[in-house]
C-alpha cells in the first residue's frame, strides 16, 4: 500500500498513529542534523521530519523537489505549530522513507505565484496543473460540473448524448470536417453545438435533456476563444419563454449557491435588446453599477420605439456644433465624482478612445463641478444654460465628468459601452465577488450581414420569431430589395423570442423558443436566402421530424469554461481548462496538430494542397 | 403554460382536479358519441374523453396518431379501470383541447413491437426513440451514467475534461484526423482514448480522475462496433493493482444496486489470462456455467507452466488415432445430460463446427450414457477402457455428452469456447437476469502481430510489466530474432500488470497499471520497435513528463455503450445510443458523411484524391 492517509487529512487527533503518506516535495530544509521536508498531494501538505539517523540515508540519496516520496512514520504534535496549515499542528516523525521516483529541476517553480511565462506553462502544462491557483479552478470546474447535473436531474432532465460526427452545414462558424475513409470522398463535421440533435429529441418525447458537451468551431481565435469549448446544453418541450427564464436562473442560483454558498434571492433582471442597446450600448451591459448612457442625438433609422425619446435631448434641435450636427449618433455618460480629473487624466481619456480598436476621432467633456459651475471642452458652441441642459439629460450630479462621443451609430455605440466598462473597473464599481444576472431579451431575429450582403440569423435558423410576429414574418416577401436600406426593412423589426443570460457584462448563456413548424422553418430557410434543394439537403431530417408531431419547445446553452472563469474571479478561460490550445489553436505541449503520414492521407482519399 | 401535470402523473387522489395535460395522440378510439383518447408522453399515457359536444370539433378537424394535442379538463374515476396502467383508474374529462402540431402517418408504428425494420427505423431515429422499448435503454443508459457519476464522486473522483482534438499517434487502430485551418498541412486527430492525459493528471497530482468520454476509432466496422463509442475512464496514483480491482468492483456493484436493484454482495472471481485460455478457451469467459474445456493435448510450444497438467492426459502417449496424433491440440468438453442426443443432433453441432466462422474439421463425441456405458464417434481407435480415461479426465457424469475437437492451437481453441457457450445457450445455462462478474489477470504483456511480422502490445505501450519482470524486460534484448519462433521468445512469458473485468462472457472493462519511469517506457516503446526519434516525436510530452516526478499509477477504462446493453439485456450496443451509426459509419438519418464543397477543402488545404 502506497500511503494510509493523504497530505491534507491528519491533525492532533491522530498524534501516535503510524501512518504512510506519499507525495511530491515541496521544500527541503535541513537544520544540523534534523531536515524538514513538506510532503504535497492533492489534498494538502504535511511536514515530515527526517531525524540524525535517517539524515545519513538522506545525503547518500539527497532530495529535490518534486521527488516522489513515500514516508512511513509516527504522527506527533508540532512544537512550532503552523496555523496557516490544515495539518499544522501535526508532523510525522519519519521512520523510513523510499523515493518512488526522481524529479529533473522543473522548468518553473510550483507555486501560486510562478515565475514562469505562459508559453512556458503551456509547453509543461503537467507541471502548472500541480499549482493550487490552477488545481482551485479545475476543483471550481468540477463544483460547477457537479452542481449543474445535480439541479438539472432534480428537474427531471436527462443527460443524453449526442453524437459528434456529424454532417457539415456551415451557417455562420466554420465546421472542422474529418474525412471518412470508409466513405470516400466524403467528411463527416465536428458539432458546433447539438442543436438539431436536442431538437430531435424533443420531437422524440425527451421533454427535458440536458448535456455538458464539447463543441467545436474552426473560426479565426480571439485572446479569448479556444477552438473546442464546453457547453452546458439544454432544452425542453411543452414550454413558453417565461418557463425556460425560470428553470435556468434557478439552475445559476443553485450554482452560486452550491459552488459560492451564494444567496441569490432576488429575482433575476430582465431587460429587452433595444433598452440594453439604448441605455448601455451593448447587448450585455454589465448592471453592477449605473452610469447609463444618454442618447443625445441618434440615427433616425435605428431603435424606431425610442426615437421619441430624443425630444427632450438638448440636441433635439440644432447645436451648430459641426461634430454633432455631422454626426448620426452622439453619445455621453456622466462618471460620477469625476469633475476634478486632470487635463493630463483627460487627454488619456482622449487617447484611449483614439485608440484603433476603439476608433473614435475624440473625446468630448463637461465638468459639472462640485460648486454647480460648468466647464467644459465644447464651450465655444454651448452656453451655461445649455450645458444645464446637457447635464439635466445625462442626470449628472455636481462633482460628475460629463463624457461625449460622437460618430456613426454602431462604432459610437459600442465605443461609448466600452468607455463605461473601462471607467467602471477604474473606479472600482466592477467588484469582482458581487455577482449580477441580467436576462436580455427580444433580440432581432435576423441581422444584416454587410460582407456577404444578406440577411442571416442573429441567433441561428432555428429560433422561433415573437408568437404575435409569426403571421408578419411569414407573410411577408423574403427577398430583400434594397440591401443597403435594411435598417428600415420590416425583417430588422421582427424580433425574435431569444434570450441571453449575461452575468456581470458577460454573456454566459443563450436560447430561444425554436420553431417547430415546418412551413415557418422553410420560410426561415427562405429568408436567409436559402434554396428549398439546399434547405433540403443540409435541414431535411429536421423539416421531416417537424411533419411527424414535433411539440412547442426551446432552449438554452451556456458556455461551461466562461461561467468558470467569471465564478473563479478570471479574465481567461484557458485557466479553467485542463489542456487548452494557444491563440493559434495549437497544444503547444503535445505539439498537435502535426503531419500525418501519406499511407494515412491515401487511405483517407485526400492529399496536401499547399499554397 | 402547455400543461399542469405530465402523461404518467395523475391518480385516483386527483379526482376532481382541473388539469392540462399536453403529448402524443397514442390511439383514438371511437364508440357512437364518445371519443377516447391514449395521450402519452415521456412520463405515461393518461386516457381522454371527449363527449358528444366536443366530437363535433373533432370531426372538423379530426385527430390522427402521433398528432400533439393539448386538453384540459377534469380528472375523473373511470368506470372500466386499466390496472395496467398506473394512470388506469382515472380519465380526463375533456372540456377543451388544442391541436399543436399534426402527423403525418408514421413510416412505422410507434409500440415495443413495431413493424419497422432496421434500416427504417435507423433513418426515422427521432420516430424509433419514441418507442417505449428504445426509451427504458436510454433512461438505463442515464441510470447508469448517474450511478457511476455518485460512486467516483464519493470515492474522490474528479471529472477532469481532456481535449478532443489531439495529436495522431496512430498505434493498433487508425486514428480519426481533422485538417487544420490555421497551420497548414497539418492534422489534428480525435482520441481512442484520453489515455496519455489521464496519466499526465497523475504526473500533475490530480489522484483520481474520471470521465464519461467519447472516444473515436476508425475501424472497419463489425457488426456490434461504432465509428464514436463512449468509454468510462478512470485513472489512480499511489496505487497497487489490488487497490484498482478494489475500488472498480466496488463501481460496477454499485451500478448493479443503483440500476438493477441488485446486491452483489460476493467477491468478484479473479482468474489469470492462462487460466482463462486453459479452461475456457478465451479470455473472457462466461462462468455463469461450468463445462469446462478439458485440455487432452497442447503444443509444446504454450502453456508453458501448465504442460505438466498434460501428464495424465489419455493422450499422453500415442493414441493411434490419426486425427488426435497430427493435431497440435485436442480440446474435450462435457454437455451435462445431453447423452442422449440424436444422430441428426449430433451431425447439426457437426455442421456447426465446419461453418467458416469456426473452421473446424469435424467435432468428435463420446456418449457417456445414464448407465455407465460409453459409445463414441470413435470406438475403432479407442477401447472402452480408454474411452472411460476419456471421460474421468473430462469430468464427465453418466448422462453427459462428451465434444472432442482436434486441430491448430488458436482455431481449435477458440473453436471448443465457442460451441461451449453456443451450448450453454441451448442448454438455458446463460441466464439474462443472472449476473456473474469475473477478473482476468496476468494478461500477456506482448503478443505477435504475425500480419506485420513483430511484437505489439496487448493492451497498449504504457501498460507495465509484472513488478517481478520489469528487471528482465529492462535487460532483455528487444530485438526479435527469430520471429517464426515467437511463442519460445522471452517477450511471449513477460506477463503485464493489465486486468480486464468480464461480465457474462463480455469484456466490459480493462486496464492496466502504468510505466511510469522513462527508461522503463523507453525500453517498451524499443522493443515494439519504435525508434528513438519516433517515440520522441510521438510521446515526447510523457516521456518529459516522467522527469518532473511521476507516479506510481493505474487505471481502467468500461465501455460504457456495452455496459449498458448487458445491464440491459440486449446484445446490440446500438439500442443504447440516441443516435448510432450503422455498419458502413453512416448516420442514415442525417446522411453524414457527405460531401464539403471545394472552397471548404481548399481553406484547409486539401483535396480529394480518389482512386
Amino acid at each position: 500500500m502506497f500511503r494510509t492517509h493523504t497530505c491534507g487529512e491528519l491533525r492532533l487527533q491522530n498524534a501516535g498513529t503510524e501512518v504512510t503518506l506519499a507525495g511530491w516535495v515541496q521544500t527541503v530544509r535541513k537544520f544540523g542534523s534534523i531536515t524538514f521536508v513538506d510532503l504535497r498531494d492533492r489534498y494538502g501538505i504535511t511536514q515530515a521530519v527526517f531525524d540524525e539517523e535517517l539524515n545519513a540515508e538522506l545525503d547518500a540519496q539527497p532530495l529535490g523537489r518534486e521527488f516522489v516520496l513515500q514516508v512511513k512514520g509516527k504522527v506527533i504534535e508540532r512544537s512550532n505549530k503552523n496555523p496557516q496549515l490544515p495539518t499544522g499542528e501535526i508532523e510525522i516523525a519519519v521512520s523510513a522513507f523510499s523515493i518512488l521516483n526522481k524529479s529533473a529541476v522543473p522548468p518553473f517553480t510550483i507555486q501560486d505565484d510562478t515565475d514562469g511565462g505562459d508559453d512556458l506553462r503551456m509547453r509543461y502544462r503537467y507541471l502548472d496543473l500541480r499549482r493550487g491557483a490552477v488545481k482551485r479552478n479545475l476543483e471550481l470546474r468540477y463544483a460547477v460540473n457537479r452542481a449543474t447535473r445535480e439541479y438539472l436531474h432534480q428537474q427531471g432532465f436527462m443527460d443524453i448524448e449526442t453524437p459528434f460526427l456529424i454532417k457539415s452545414t456551415p451557417e455562420g462558424a466554420r465546421d472542422f470536417v474529418v474525412p471518412s475513409r470508409m466513405n470516400a470522398g466524403e467528411f463527416y463535421a465536428l458539432p458546433q453545438s447539438p442543436q438539431t440533435f436536442k431538437q430531435l429529441l424533443m420531437v422524440s418525447g425527451y421533454d427535458r435533456y440536458y448535456q455538458i458537451v464539447k463543441c467545436f468551431r474552426d473560426e479565426d481565435l480571439r485572446a479569448d476563444r479556444q477552438p473546442e469549448f464546453t457547453q452546458i446544453d439544454c432544452e425542453m418541450a411543452f414550454v413558453e419563454q417565461e418557463d425556460i427564464l425560470n428553470m435556468f436562473e434557478g439552475l445559476i442560483k443553485y450554482i452560486f449557491k452550491q459552488v459560492k454558498g451564494i444567496d441569490y434571492l432576488e429575482k433575476v433582471e430582465r431587460m429587452t435588446w433595444e433598452d440594453a442597446m439604448w441605455h448601455y450600448g451593448i447587448d450585455k451591459p454589465d448592471i453592477r453599477f449605473g452610469m447609463k448612457v444618454a442618447n443625445l442625438k441618434v440615427a433616425p433609422t435605428v431603435f424606431l420605439d425610442k426615437q421619441f425619446l430624443l425630444s427632450s435631448s438638448p440636441l433635439a434641435t440644432q447645436s451648430g456644433f459641426g461634430v454633432f450636427d455631422n454626426a448620426e449618433t452622439v453619445v455621453a455618460i456622466a462618471v460620477p465624482g469625476a469633475a476634478e480629473y486632470t487635463r493630463k487624466q483627460l487627454d488619456e481619456l482622449t487617447d484611449w478612445v483614439k485608440r484603433p480598436q476603439i476608433g473614435m476621432q475624440g473625446l468630448m467633456n463637461i465638468k459639472f463641478n462640485a460648486d454647480g459651475s460648468l466647464k467644459s471642452s465644447v464651450d465655444k458652441f454651448f452656453n451655461e444654460e445649455q450645458l444645464k441642459a446637457f447635464a439635466a439629460y445625462v442626470d449628472a450630479k455636481p462633482g460628475d465628468l460629463i463624457l461625449i462621443l460622437a460618430g456613426a451609430e454602431e462604432r459610437t455605440r459600442k465605443a461609448i459601452s466600452e468607455l463605461r466598462l473601462y471607467l467602471g473597473e477604474r473606479l472600482g464599481l466592477r467588484k469582482k465577488d458581487e455577482f449580477k444576472l441580467l436576462w436580455v431579451l427580444d433580440f432581432p431575429l435576423f441581422e444584416y450581414d454587410e460582407e456577404g450582403n444578406r440577411w442571416v440569423a442573429r441567433h441561428h435558423p432555428f429560433t422561433s420569431p415573437k408568437p404575435s410576429q409569426i403571421e408578419e414574418m411569414i407573410n411577408n416577401n423574403p427577398v430583400i430589395e434594397a440591401a443597403a436600406e435594411y435598417l428600415k426593412h420590416p425583417y430588422a423589426n421582427i424580433k425574435a423570442n431569444a434570450y441571453d443570460m449575461v452575468l456581470n457584462g458577460n454573456e454566459i448563456g443563450g436560447g430561444s423558443i425554436r420553431i417547430y413548424q415546418r412551413e415557418l422553418q422553410e420560410k426561415m430557410f427562405a429568408a436567409l436566402g436559402m434554396s428549398k434543394e439546399e434547405a433540403q439537403h443540409k435541414f431535411g431530417f429536421l423539416l421531416g421530424a417537424f411533419e411527424y408531431g414535433a411539440p412547442p419547445h426551446g432552449g438554452i446553452a451556456f458556455g461551461f469554461d466562461r461561467l468558470c472563469s467569471i465564478l473563479g474571479g478570471s479574465e481567461s478561460i484557458r485557466d479553467f481548462i485542463a489542456f487548452p490550445k494557444n491563440n493559434s489553436g495549437r497544444d503547444v505541449m503535445l505539439d498537435a496538430p502535426s503531419s500525418v503520414d501519406n499511407k494515412q492521407l491515401e487511405e483517407l482519399n485526400i492529399k496536401l494542397d499547399l499554397k
